[in-house]
């Protein structure tokens, strides 16, 4: 099937999730995973609420997402486990009754944002980013859990990166963070998926430019550098929407407590000739004095 | 979309793989994991051939698949270029053009069938265990490579077990053939993904009870032992079919060189308690005298 | 060379660690890892300050250890950085320069202690854990860094275990924990190596009884499993003493940012003939009707 | 301890492998990591034979180690099980006993040599790398296990590199055998370790500069990525020999089917500062054209 969505791209549709109920965390602008991953879940037949903090709802624009997706949006701080209460409530009730999926998409650290780096951390704002960007994940599921929330056979993804198995200079309190988040989708992925037939896995994303990631020092030539190691490139938020509503469809029931790269294989690389053609051609410029 | 399949299952279509072309190595009969995941591509609108050895088509039942799907049979040995040259060709041909996606569902030790421990394996046998479980991933792959033979963007899968990364006692030789069929994976994914987009992964499935491993001594127990572990159970042909079709579609295209597993959780288990309460069981009956 | 200790075992000694100078974090009494750490490290010539919470020092029988030592006890609340950099610097004065070496061995879960499964966690004693269990880590890091307190080619290590790999049913948030203070490992080790050569690794232990683990719930037949998973067995706290002193050698300079398993092979095992055996007893027996 | 060695450096000795026996397969000319490893061995105490094929004897200097360390040197194909019998039997004889550690570094590609890329392999060169890199291992293995060569608590390292989990491009099929190489360490750690103690662990080191290294293209500027990337820089030949020590030593008595790495932090790195740099000056300078 295919027809021309508000966009104007030609969208081949699957029904992949006709029918299906899910919340999506973490939305802000177009420029959004989370946005670009509900998006596709509309297309492919799901309907769902949107949760993201007051602030965020302020300075984006998720209204719009809400409008096209016919989406009720729930503001909530994830980090607050009575706030989730309420956006599971709202909708389950909005649902009449459990839902298929949810999405994560939250992580911010306040030592990137005020320049403090991994050696010198505020351990306010470290906790700080533990708990927007892993505890919340905890608390979401532990909500969900606590309201039988999610229906039998479920999904749940929460998006991370590579730099919670690798370090990257400069990914500072994230690199933890997303450790933590991913050990936590383990940890409740052996009880939601035990009692409750709920798999919960996470998406190791290539470095994607979002709103959040735009202000980082050296974003571009990373990506370029990550482009590069990868053969076939990074992928889009447009990839990781694709293969996120795989991970939400009923054919992927078994697949759980996962880490899954997509990343055009950035992961299982070393070392690429691409990339070493750009290494190689400053090193003949006078690299080697570079430190 | 649903309709009624000859076997009188109803089953959910969502035309994931609609117009696809591809080549499926390995099916023998309804209990072969290929043969699932043939008739699942097969009702996700691709169309196919289908590979196997001479003495496997003298045996099984592959005919009748053939006949459900409209495929035509190409015998092959998976360890001789040229048969593989001759199926590729032939499948060329039938479709008029570059196909899609293949599957790699090959895998046989001699010094398993004929009881040769690992500490005692024959080295031909061993040489044997890794050109038909490993080698010959290669050689379909370098086949492909040369004959051109699939599109931008097309998608190889090949099976593989948990085993190529944990040791399981009687397994044998052909933990080495998974381990090395894996990094067969990953380094023909980098070429064939840098040069012409397309990308290769392995499923690393549950013990799945097949013709083949129903012969294993003590498999019954291993498959007890891997349901309780699994949060989910154990992922069965079906589940692997259906997983196999995410990776064959469009959806999944910056996915590569990765090993995916297919397992209901095992693989991110250190215990579970539905294992344990087993184990235990048997301590308190004087297991500790067992050695 | 070999000697009678005080505890008129024969010692060998290698001289490993002569003139090395550190610091010790966490042993309580005879049962603690950390405590068999401190012996062997006093055997091979080193000298430390111990260190350990007040209300540690008034439960266990660190002076003893202290006495035969000769060393000076530092209490300190490993979450409190004023605390921590009176550790570093009354040390640095005591020994009249920089150190050596470096062990963390802290950890304690009030959610396990007041028996909160994961899937009903407080959050304070979750944020407590992870400050306690992991924070810590980067708090004595992070100070030893901006005192400068350790030498060139100096070497850090901490103890975890695999559950922050892979889940282990009642580990409940410790798993996380431990994550989180591996993730620490390789964060810093990046830092640390670049700017002042410190390495910094973890060793991941087979389960030890310790104090501290003697009240966890099960740990017997969870020690027995892992016993039999493992072809060498499981570790006890004097291999682990004895692994942890090459760490902090000069033959191990180039090791750093790793999880370094010390388990009897446990972690590179999926089953083993010997736990199995247990396993298929009780499923004679009946077991299959367990749940 | 110190003394001068015949090569008038400083050596500091623990007498770790005092009155160990042993033997060390592949140590060509003093730029082997093996001979590194052989003269390590001897200042720390051990005794042993050592064994490569006959063409190496011709075109190395292996008599000078033997020389200097008292060893015998006795020939053999490490592909060929009666050669392999031939020394463990000549060296048991002339220690009059079981012997304690065992090194293989032992690895050859034709396809490198002869410049066949990966996706056009010689499959004759393919099973010849497989062999004589890594089933040899597990001939190694098993004519030890038969012949009961090696005394409980006895430990095999092979030396192995981090090609065999991450892809570099142009280091061809030698990846694939060192992933088989460290699957045929666990597979035969579990054996060896439950049925008589021994352990088997493989140390994934830098890349290294030896006289078979040397002839590939581009390696000078690979060991400058590879030492920029890594916190504590390439570890060297040295480095490798003190941490093969500590393995062989019987102080890791426990740590077995462990791939280790050996490499200034290199496999947990995605991307260090210091790299980033030389690849950020290039693409100032137009880098972004280059493919």
């Amino acid at each position: 099937m295919q027809r021309k969505n508000v966009l104007e791209k030609t969208i081949i549709m699957y029904n992949l999730l006709k029918g299906k109920k899910g919340i999506i965390f973490g939305a802000l602008d177009p420029q959004s995973i989370a946005w670009h991953i509900a998006e596709k879940c509309w297309e492919e037949g799901a309907e769902f609420t949107l949760s993201n903090t007051p602030v965020a709802l302020r300075m984006g624009t998720l209204n719009q997402l809400a409008q096209k997706t016919g989406s009720e949006v729930i503001p909530a701080d994830a980090t607050n486990v009575e706030d989730l209460e309420n956006v599971f409530k709202r909708t389950l009730e909005k649902f009449g009754g459990q839902i298929d999926f949810v999405l994560h998409s939250i992580g911010m650290s306040l030592n990137v944002r005020k320049n403090r780096p991994y050696d010198d951390v505020d351990y306010n704002f470290y906790a700080k980013t533990m708990d927007i960007s892993a505890f919340s994940f905890h608390k979401i599921l532990q909500t969900a859990y606590k309201l039988d929330a999610i229906k039998e056979w479920g999904s749940v993804v929460a998006l991370t990166y590579v730099a919670g198995q690798r370090t990257f200079y400069r990914y500072n309190d994230m690199a933890d963070a997303k450790a933590l988040l991913e050990s936590i989708a383990r940890s409740f992925g052996y009880i939601y998926g035990r009692e409750r037939k709920v798999r919960i896995n996470t998406i190791s994303q290539s470095p994607t430019m979002t709103t959040a990631g735009s202000g980082v020092k050296g974003i571009d030539n990373l990506m370029d550098y990550s482009d590069r190691m990868s053969p076939l490139g990074n992928a889009d938020a447009e990839d990781c929407a694709n293969y996120c509503i795989t991970l939400f469809s009923d054919l992927t029931k078994k697949v759980t407590m996962q880490n899954l790269y997509n990343d055009g294989g950035f992961s299982s690389m070393g070392m690429s000739q691409k990339a070493m053609n750009v290494y190689n051609q400053s090193l003949e410029m006078g690299g080697e004095l570079l430190d």
